[in-house]
């Protein structure tokens, strides 16, 4: 990809507010640059000259592409390989076609590690209300950890309670997880989440369909509530109000064809009320992470057991390999718990785990080891 | 019916380990007398001549006869006008014929001012574990008294937990109960609830398949599950372990196409856990009385809004009529809560309650006032 196109997709990027499709179209038939040009000079159709009509004058692209460079992002588009196609196949649905909102988007603007190429079919969005009770962090935060254990990345929204707890337990328990924000990567919102946020952004990966500067608004948490579903296998919704955002993006992930899943919780409890209604039209009811994965396996025939990148080991000796094995898909143990999970004497393991840092297999941190984040063959 | 068939029904209902399909055919063919001589003289087919060989020769009828009857109960055939037949129907259906326990009662022994042709679509079974949480016995309580509020009898089996919880409540809410028992109905099980039991026959119904002097067994309990299920339109299981008693009555009533409904709680419960399994399998996920009764008239076109005696109500003049309408199905009102329901000044509405008492309309009970249990056109 050339400058210019960059710039351009930049530029396009701010000039309608998202998703607009007829700007899509435009885009894939002629071109970024070319696209960029016409709408500048306003010489597109009538529905795009409006919606572009505010902010065609305004180009802040090289500004803008600095500003992500600087924070360590930058600019995911259609022409990219990082680029999550997958999500977005289910957006040519005629029935989401009539839908505002029922569109991919244009681009994404992503800060983070973690590809969003890398998400994939192992994803699952934790979603909830912002007032959750103590029981709703609680389930939030058990299935976030069982989710990363079982090698499942934990999208969701970045916002306060369910969410928060979420991508705190994410983190925590050395996982990736993705956070899809509802303005600018810049401005990290809601504020008392700015930390959580940053640390999202050094781990896991802050997403936006928004350049940076815009701040996020009601219509944009419910536009982006659509690309929290398409970024996830399954969304679980933990605890909700019946008309609530989680509800929403429930709502998008039914549409999209994804795995909608629920917490139930105590019938006394308004927090769970959303959930319920969920599972009586048809959500899966699911109480613990494991579920979770099943269900996805199902659905996506996705099997629980994560295929080791066998072709890398081939070259191990078999006690290499018994100690390979005994690491989990994600977090870090002790020697003596490697051992144990083995079954080698404790002083066995060390030995094998030097050969296998040696090539790359695994990682040791403050004395822990744990499977290395990019293997060969991935 | 006469004596003779009445001791002959007694007879028969000790002489074999119920149900017994062989017996009810041969008393459907030959009548009670007749059955009753032929099983003594053991001049019946192999299989019942098997099954009544260890009791043939027990006989004291008469005296448990006479021991129901100074307790104030009776015996209910299918020869007397009280038998629900309407519970049995499907126990005709070939898959429950293979179940063992999948046959109707011979004969019912009962207690209490409550008919058992009094239950009908009118009432819910509200089960679940012994080992029942706050929250569960709350659940239980709250969805007793909203289904007492709306006129439905509550059905349960009388056990600590759940069961109690239920009974207790509808009693406390004045209205219709039923306790299902695994025993004869003078061996009050457990001997903790003997009690409240004593109330339910009182006030409500006691039912069992057993007569007099027989204690509860673990396969009596299971039996007993099938009977909880056939009285009640739909069987609400409030907590449960997986593999528990609610989760047979619940299968009993899936069987018996009966509804089933479950209410979910916390995940980290595992008193919830048989209601979550419940739901995932088909059950009904209910939060209060409301939507019971819903589900149940939607079943059986039950509506919520009983029809009133209208009638008898005829007679009557405008402002009787609008004090008779403004008292609920189920409980006691003041004076004050009456005038208030009626739009009526407090004062006005003493003399219409008046002449609805002298109508038979309504009763007083320590200057409270509620519909009459047993209206004309009933």
């Amino acid at each position: 990809m050339t400058a210019a196109d960059r710039l351009s997709w930049a530029y396009l990027s701010r000039v309608v507010e998202p998703p607009c499709p007829e700007l899509a179209a435009l885009v894939a038939r002629v071109g970024p640059v070319e696209a960029a040009e016409r709408v500048r000079r306003a010489a597109v159709a009538d529905e795009l000259a409006r919606r572009t009509a505010a902010r065609r004058d305004i180009d802040c692209a090289a500004e803008d592409l600095d500003l992500i460079d600087r924070r360590g992002g930058r600019l995911v588009t259609p022409d990219d390989d990082e680029w999550p196609a997958w999500a977005f196949v289910s957006f040519g649905a005629a029935a989401l076609r009539d839908k505002p909102a029922g569109h991919r988007p244009l681009a994404l603007w992503a800060i983070g590690p973690l590809g969003l190429d890398e998400i994939g079919e192992r994803s699952a969005a934790i979603v909830g209300t912002r007032a959750a009770s103590a029981y709703g962090e609680h389930i939030a935060a058990e299935l976030s950890v069982g989710l990363i254990e079982r090698d499942v990345t934990v999208v969701s929204g970045g916002a306060y309670g369910i969410d928060g707890a979420a991508h705190r337990a994410a983190l925590a328990a050395d996982g990736p997880t993705v956070s899809v924000l509802a303005g600018g990567l810049d401005v990290l919102y809601p504020a008392g989440h700015s930390a959580l946020l940053h640390r999202v952004g050094q781990e896991g990966l802050l997403v936006s369909e928004y350049p940076p500067g815009v701040r996020p608004a009601r219509h944009r948490f419910l536009t982006r509530n659509r690309l929290v579903a398409a970024l996830s296998a399954a969304t679980v919704v933990v605890e909700a109000g019946v008309r609530s955002g989680a509800a929403s993006t429930a709502a998008w992930a039914r549409a999209l064809g994804r795995v909608v899943c629920a917490v139930p919780g105590p019938v006394t409890s308004l927090a769970s009320a959303g959930c319920h209604e969920l599972i009586r039209t048809g959500a899966e009811l699911v109480t613990r992470a494991q579920e979770v994965v099943e269900i996805i396996g199902k659905a996506g025939e996705f099997a629980d057991e994560l295929p080791r990148p066998s072709t890398a080991l081939d070259g191990l000796g078999e006690i290499e390999r018994q100690v390979y094995e005994a690491l989990p898909g994600r977090g870090l143990r002790t020697p003596d718990q490697i051992a144990v999970a083995a079954g080698l004497p404790g002083t066995g393991v060390l030995g094998p785990l030097a050969l296998l840092e040696i090539g790359g297999f695994v990682e040791c941190r403050d004395g822990k080891w744990r499977l290395a984040r990019r293997m060969g063959s991935e």
